[in-house]
């Protein structure tokens, strides 16, 4: 009901009486009051004026199951979320819930991981307060073989939601890292359980810079957050969730028509950060100099040599700008 | 220290002292008597002569840690074996442990499993005391793409080890059932953990029909066990295990060489049950019939049709031998 009690007030244009509020749960005057405490209690500014009724004056930047739903509105995405202060991983708990049953979809948020996952065994700090760590669960019946591109959909939904919150141009580095102003402010690991012809479940975990203050001197010229890159602006971590969400949702719908990114091509390639620029592919065998094109429908990235058109695949190689990012 | 005594009972020519076992572990004479009886509390039958020692005269149909570990002779594979009376699902279980960290080569056993896993999400029924229901986890550094191909050197190795143990032929139908006389009495349930470049870790999952009595109705065409099928006769399970992890160790570091079958395509293909046989692949597309061949460097069934050589994928599609197994 809280969450409901919250997206009433959010779409409110004023108050809302507290005796809709009876109508609309069929409950009591009493039990209304106790909800409205509760979300008082939990940091809500919330205004209450005789004869008036209700009115949300400030939210606090919480993303419980409460918050983030009732800012959402997808059909099927994080319509579970299960939202914890302090977690080992994310990615861990979702495919633990995935083992247990719960349904495709499921989102688990946390506030602070104490073992956060990197790619490659790799850690991802975690702190209290200043990001986003999130995951969502997904059960495709889809080929294995295709689910790598799942992650450049999650990319495509963070850039979109990042830019669509904050005001600022949130950019791809391919395949899935997110940056604005040529610094890093989002990875993601995807990681997928699967018999080889048929995915169990496949968690994507976000990790986002949110309200950082600084960075450790090594990775300083890498690595932001949105607060630094918009001059010091703080920002609602749930409503940047639940627009990532939606556009999730959206992305991976369109991808699911056909099992490849061929309809998201277009959108991908407009965000990509070093498309028409020099990139430098650290091809384990043999690194070479090019020039980024843009995505096939496979999710490969294209890069031009002087000789030759390449495509190289997710994961194998690294790609560099020749001047850092950008 | 148990595990080791009942190594030196089962090598010993006779009559081991309980000075020498004082001496080989550095312990007092009753030390050594507080591991022999708690041996026998086990089930272990020793006969304790004064002035001679002690001789193993029957070992009972446990699948400890201490009397796999006593029968088994690997460099690193189930160097570290947990054993459950009963479990939810060793696959799950095996996979628990390696996100805690355990090392590559961990064996999970049970004896028991009550919500066992088959293909595609289906069950595998698992009672107590009838079978070998064995997870072993690896953590191999190769490409995700090459991790399906274990699963053939996992059914290599149970073939190799049932028809060494049991002396009954034990064959493979592709990819990874084995049949003893055209009855299936082994499915494997290889499951992988991955970030798509890279391998989180893989479970081999091994569920052996070993005392079984009789099968439903339904399956008894089709499903057997090894006592049934070698006329009665009982098997030392823990000895079976031992035996396919020893197999398994010698098969897995042939494949990593190359990071494929092409060393072990013969010996996989002189125990393939529909090789020169006519086949059903029931591809979804199109079913087809046709003979079976063998299989390739990657693991793929070559069919010969009346018209082409086809390769089948491991997984995308199922075969039948036209009259049942075989």
């Amino acid at each position: 009901m809280k969450e409901e009690i919250l997206r009433l007030l959010r779409s409110a244009d004023g108050y809302i009486s507290g005796q809709e509020l009876c109508n609309r749960f069929r409950v009591s005057r009493t039990a209304v009051w106790k909800a409205i405490n509760q979300l008082k209690e939990a940091g809500y500014e919330i205004e209450a004026q005789q004869n008036k009724g209700y009115r949300l004056m400030a939210a606090p930047d919480l993303m419980t199951e409460a918050e983030i739903k009732s800012l959402m509105h997808t059909d099927w995405v994080a319509k579970e979320v299960l939202y914890f202060d302090t977690i080992d991983s994310t990615n861990i708990k979702a495919q633990e819930l995935a083992e247990k049953g719960y349904p495709s979809g499921t989102l688990v948020v946390a506030d602070k991981q104490e073992s956060g996952k990197g790619r490659r065994g790799r850690s991802w700090v975690s702190p209290s307060g200043t990001g986003i760590f999130m995951t969502l669960m997904i059960k495709p019946d889809i080929n294995p073989n295709n689910a790598s591109m799942l992650t450049l959909v999650a990319a495509l939904a963070v850039a979109k939601a990042i830019t669509s919150v904050t005001g600022e141009e949130a950019l791809i580095k391919w395949p899935n890292d997110i940056v604005v102003n040529g610094k890093k402010v989002c990875g993601i690991l995807t990681e997928m359980n699967a018999q080889f012809d048929y995915i169990n479940h496949i968690v994507v975990g976000i990790g986002i810079n949110v309200h950082n203050e600084s960075f450790p001197e090594e990775i300083s010229q890498m690595a932001s957050s949105l607060m630094i890159e918009a001059g010091g602006k703080r920002f609602h971590r749930a409503q940047i969730i639940a627009e990532t969400m939606s556009y999730f949702e959206q992305y991976y719908d369109t991808f699911l028509k056909t099992q490849d990114l061929s309809a998201l091509v277009r959108e991908y390639d407009e965000l990509l950060v070093n498309r028409n620029k020099s990139v430098r592919v650290l091809d384990p065998k043999e690194p070479f100099d090019g020039k980024a094109m843009g995505i096939t429908p496979k999710g490969e990235l294209i890069v031009d040599t002087w000789e030759s058109r390449k495509l190289v695949s997710s994961g194998e190689v690294s790609v560099r700008g020749i001047y850092g990012y950008v």
